[in-house]
C-alpha cells in the first residue's frame, strides 16, 4: 500500500530498492527478490547530515547477504533497502564536521537519499583519486586483495602466485601486490577480453580463460612449476582444478565463492569431496585461510594499504576497470550479472551525476 | 631363492620384513604385502656400530609409504624392510660416541639388526624414563602434538579443543598440552574403554565414541559452544561431522587421516565435497593447517617440548598407554590393526627383550 505523501507530485520521494524476498531454493536469473519502493523523502535533524547517494557498489558478498542465515552478519532485512557501500554526497548539514559539499563513503545501500549523523561516514578527497576508487581499489576490495595477500599470501621473488577473478577490482590489487613484491603473477578470468587486458595492460605474467574447455591444461601448462599462492575469489571447479596445481606449503586463501552460491555449496555436485582437500592439506602441508577484511590482523595493514596502493595509482602503476551502470533501478539486474561474470572490472551503479 | 648362507645353520641370519608389492588399489586387511625374509647378519665395518632391534613403532604415516607416488616423501622401496622408527642396543661398536650398552632411536624399519655410522642416531637415556616413550609421547607423535597444538592450535583459557585418535600418543599429548594451556578438552575414540580412559585417566572433560550410531548428535552435546580448535589425527566421517561445530576463526589442525586411505581419498563417496569446507572457510574465516614434525616453524619448538613433555611425565601428569606386540613377525598384523582401530595406546613391536 503506497503512503499517502506518493499523492502530492510536488513532495520530493527518495526512491530505494527493497529486498522483498529470499532466494529461495537459490539466488537465479530473476530479480524477483528486489522490488523499487518509494519512501518520504528524509529530513535531517540536529546534528544530522542528508545524503544524496552518487554510486553504489555491487559486491559478490551481497548475494550471502540476501540470506537470513547469519554469515559474516545477519541477513539484511525484508523490506529495506538492499545493503551495500555507497559513495554520496553532502547536500543538507546540520553537522559542522560534515558541510554541504563533502563526498563521503559509506554503508547506506540501494537507495537515492540517507540521513546520517556522521557515524560510519569516511571522508572521500577526490583531488587524490577518481572518487569511484573508494568503492574499488581504493577502499574495501582493494584493501581485501592488498591486506590478505600481504599477511596470508607472503608473495616474494620466486614465488608462484594464481588469482581467480583477477580483473575484479579485488583480484587487480591482490595481483599488483604480488607483482610489486617480486612474484610471478598468474590470473584466472572469463573470456579472452578479460585475459588480454591482465597480461596486456596488468602486466600479468600469464592469464587463463576458466571458460575453455581446456581450462585444466592451459593452467598447468601456465603454471609449469605449480603454485605458491592461489587467492582465490570464485570456489568451485576452479578451485577443485588448482588444487592438484599447489606446491608444497603453498597457501589457498579463501576470500569468495562467486562461482558458487555460499548457503548452497552442496549443489555442486561434480566437486570432489572434502577429503581431498584434507589429504593435499595434509601431504603439502597447505595452510587454507579463509577471512575478511575487517580481521583484526588485516586491518593493521590498512594505513599501509591506503599509503601504497594510493602512491601506485597516482604512479600509474594500477590500471583498473570500472564498469557503471546508469540508473538506481538497473541495480538489480546488474547485480545479477555479477554471478554469470558479465561485468568487467569493478561494477557500480551511478545513482546521481558527480 | 635363498642366498646359499642360509644353508649354514651356525651362521647367524638378520631376520627382516620386506615390503614386497603395493596396495593395489588399496591397503585392506590382508597382509600380502609383506614377507618375512632373511639377510646375513651385517658386519660393522671401521666406525660402524651393529644394533640390535629392542623395538619397532608402528604409525599410520607408513600407510602412505607403502605406495610408490611421492608423498612427504618416496615410497618405500621394494624387496627391502619396511621403512618406520625404531629402538635398538649397540651390541658391537667401532665407534667411540656410540659404545656398546649405547640405545638409541633412530629409522632401521622393520629388522632384527642393522649397521650405523651414527647418523641420524639419537641417544636414549634410560634413567629418564622409560626407553619406549622414545617412540611415543617423548617421540615423534608426541612432539608432532605438542609442537602443533602450540604453534597452530594456540590453545587458551575459555578455548574448547577437540582431538580425534584422542588416545593415541600424538592425541594424548595434544590433549594435554591444550590442558595444561587451561583450554577444555574434548576427546574422540573409537570405543568405551578408550573413551572412559580419555576422562577418567586423562582428565579430558569428554569424551565421544565415534562408532556410536548416533556420534554427530553426541559430538555436538559434548561440545555446545563449539570448538576452536580441531586436531584431526583421522579425517573422512568424523572430520565432516566436526565442520558444523567450528566457531568462528576456528583452527582445524591436519595431522592425519587414518580414516581414509590417503591416497584414495576419492574412495569416501559419503562425504560433502570440497566447496562445503572452503565455504566454511570463508564463512567462519577458519585457518586450516596441514603440517609435519619437521617443518621449521615446529622444529624451533623441539627443546621446548622435551624439557616441558619430559617434565609432565616424571611428574606423571601425563598417563599414556602402550600396546606392545611380541616378534618382528607380529609387526604386520598388527600394523594392519591400526586401521581398524584395534589398538588402544601406541602400537610397538618388541623383538628383542631390554
Amino acid at each position: 500500500m503506497a503512503p499517502c505523501f506518493l499523492k502530492d507530485p510536488l513532495m520530493p520521494v527518495n526512491r530505494q530498492i527493497h529486498l522483498v524476498s529470499r532466494p529461495e531454493p537459490a539466488l537465479g536469473p530473476s530479480a524477483a527478490n528486489f522490488a523499487l519502493r518509494e519512501a518520504a523523502m528524509p529530513l535531517p535533524g540536529a546534528g544530522e547530515v542528508l545524503l544524496e547517494t552518487l554510486y553504489l557498489s555491487l559486491d559478490p558478498y551481497m548475494r550471502a547477504r540476501m540470506y537470513a542465515g547469519a554469515n559474516y552478519a545477519v541477513g539484511a532485512a525484508l523490506d529495506a533497502p538492499m545493503v551495500g557501500n555507497t559513495i554520496s554526497r553532502v547536500i543538507v548539514s546540520n553537522h559542522a564536521g560534515w558541510p554541504v559539499g563533502t563526498i563521503v563513503e559509506s554503508a547506506h545501500g540501494w537507495q537515492e537519499y540517507a540521513l546520517s549523523d556522521g557515524a560510519g561516514l569516511r571522508r572521500i578527497d577526490p583531488a587524490l583519486a577518481p572518487i569511484t576508487t573508494a568503492l574499488g581499489v581504493l577502499g574495501m576490495p582493494g584493501q581485501t586483495g592488498y591486506t590478505a595477500m600481504i599477511r596470508h599470501g607472503r608473495p616474494g621473488p620466486g614465488q608462484v602466485v594464481l588469482i581467480s577473478a583477477a580483473s575484479g577490482a579485488v583480484g587487480t590489487v591482490a595481483g599488483q601486490t604480488a607483482r610489486m613484491a617480486g612474484a610471478r603473477v598468474v590470473g584466472i578470468a572469463g573470456g579472452a577480453a578479460k585475459c588480454a587486458w591482465l597480461t596486456d595492460t596488468q602486466g600479468f605474467d600469464a592469464a587463463v580463460d576458466h571458460r575453455a574447455a581446456d581450462f585444466a591444461a592451459q593452467l598447468a601448462a601456465a603454471c609449469p612449476e605449480g603454485v605458491d599462492i592461489y587467492f582465490d575469489n570464485v570456489g568451485g571447479p576452479v578451485t577443485a582444478a588448482v588444487l592438484p596445481l599447489l606446491r608444497a606449503e603453498a597457501r589457498l586463501l579463501v576470500c569468495g565463492t562467486i562461482a558458487v552460491d555460499r548457503d548452497r555449496p552442496g549443489a555442486v555436485p561434480t566437486l570432489p569431496s572434502m577429503q581431498e582437500l584434507l589429504s593435499a592439506a595434509l601431504v603439502k602441508r597447505l595452510t587454507i585461510k579463509g577471512f575478511i577484511y575487517t580481521d583484526p590482523d588485516l586491518m593493521t595493514l590498512e594505513d599501509e594499504f591506503r599509503a601504497n596502493v594510493g602512491q601506485w595509482l597516482r604512479e600509474g602503476r594500477l590500471p583498473y576497470r570500472e564498469q557503471i551502470v546508469d540508473g538506481l533501478t538497473a541495480a538489480p539486474q546488474a547485480f545479477l550479472g555479477l554471478f554469470a561474470g558479465a561485468n568487467f572490472g569493478k561494477l557500480l551503479v551511478r545513482v546521481h551525476p558527480e
